[in-house]
């Protein structure tokens, strides 16, 4: 039964990296989680080096002891070994082709299937999901395709806004996930704020943070759900 | 020696459709254009018997006859006998599945090659490139591969837009090229701004409207050039 932890953001504004996510992690990783596999293939003019810093400053207080694919000579053997598993954010598409490359993929969902908890945010939430076509990050690299971790049965859209910068005329996010359904009838997106997280445990699904998530079906109207509201239509 | 005209948008707030380039489409095509073959495959929410409504309200008005390849069975022969080709907006995964789909990326780049006009804006300025790895689009439709009409030696980002949303964490689109650059080191992007277009005629190069283009290349500082400047050093 998979248990993910799936992060909008990795901050909030004025915040420092992962803090307003802190009380989630700490409840979701529980007492059984010591050492986290990190992947931090999604930074690209962050260095993986710069960026472990930043995720084992934020997270050792903690407890917990991060070790990066970047700093071993076997990811999978690292990732096979650690208790948990924990993707950042950046580049969606360097992120997945590095998975890729590498030939990570499956051997991550193998793990998570039986249990390991995994943690993403951003890029990492991305790539939890069937694909990586509600993405809001631009292709500087071409991945050899655009499937996924697929440990859930829906698309996440992290950093979901409202909004439409001023005298811009390209298309607003909620144009671009009806587009999405529109070529994809079959699958739900979860448009997913700044600041939410969904924690999914089996077919449990709960949305956490103050905001309510946008969900975008092909045929169904876009709508709110709110916090402490069932999600589990998701799971079909 | 081609001749593009590459528009960032087609059209400016509160004005009409294409209006604001009017004057440019009639320079560039001058007299010699009577029909345009048009590519309305980056639609994708608007159907293409309705995007190409609203081209030919448009266009025909200065002249032009439209047919668009969803309305002629042999698509590579409309482009042959064609005066000029043109694409629009919309999704440029799509776009670009659509034209590598029916085979036509060679049939448009032969005829470009040899002098045939080609007008673009917004996902049809992005597929005038060597790649779309420059797109502002969410990759809803998984393309055969990331290369495109290759016409132009440089990138286009079009819609290119210097502030961030408000409480929006994700990247800027000055991160977002930042980290193009540093994965794909020999290449020149132009941020083209809402109004901007390039009119290009063999090694000549011009930009057009009121703003400054962006410019982006790995080892360069990030900088704009105004209309009426050289823009000769993207073709290297």
């Amino acid at each position: 039964m998979p248990r993910l932890l799936l992060l909008s953001n990795s901050m909030n504004p004025g915040d420092s990296y992962l803090n307003h996510s802190r009380k989630w992690i700490s409840h979701f990783f529980g007492s059984g989680t010591k050492t986290i596999a990190f992947i931090p293939w999604a930074g690209v003019t962050l260095s993986y080096k710069d960026y472990c810093y930043k995720v084992r400053t934020a997270l050792e207080p903690m407890g917990y002891r991060i070790v990066s694919v970047h700093e071993v000579p076997g990811p999978a053997a690292l990732i096979h070994d650690s208790d948990a598993i924990a993707i950042g954010g950046g580049n969606t598409f360097k992120l997945l082709k590095m998975l890729q490359d590498h030939k990570l993929t499956e051997v991550i969902r193998n793990e998570v299937l039986v249990g390991k908890p995994f943690l993403g945010w951003s890029a990492g939430s991305n790539v939890a999901a069937p694909s990586i076509r509600t993405t809001n990050d631009m292709p500087i690299v071409q991945p050899q395709s655009f499937e996924a971790l697929n440990l859930i049965p829906f698309q996440i859209n992290p950093h979901y806004l409202d909004l439409q910068p001023e005298l811009h005329m390209g298309e607003t996010r909620e144009q671009r996930l009806l587009e999405f359904v529109s070529e994809n009838p079959a699958v739900y997106v979860t448009g997913l704020r700044e600041g939410s997280a969904l924690s999914i445990d089996g077919d449990k699904i709960e949305l956490l943070g103050q905001n309510p998530v946008r969900i975008f079906k092909k045929g169904v109207n876009p709508h709110e759900v709110n916090p402490g509201e069932s999600l589990s239509f998701l799971f079909g």
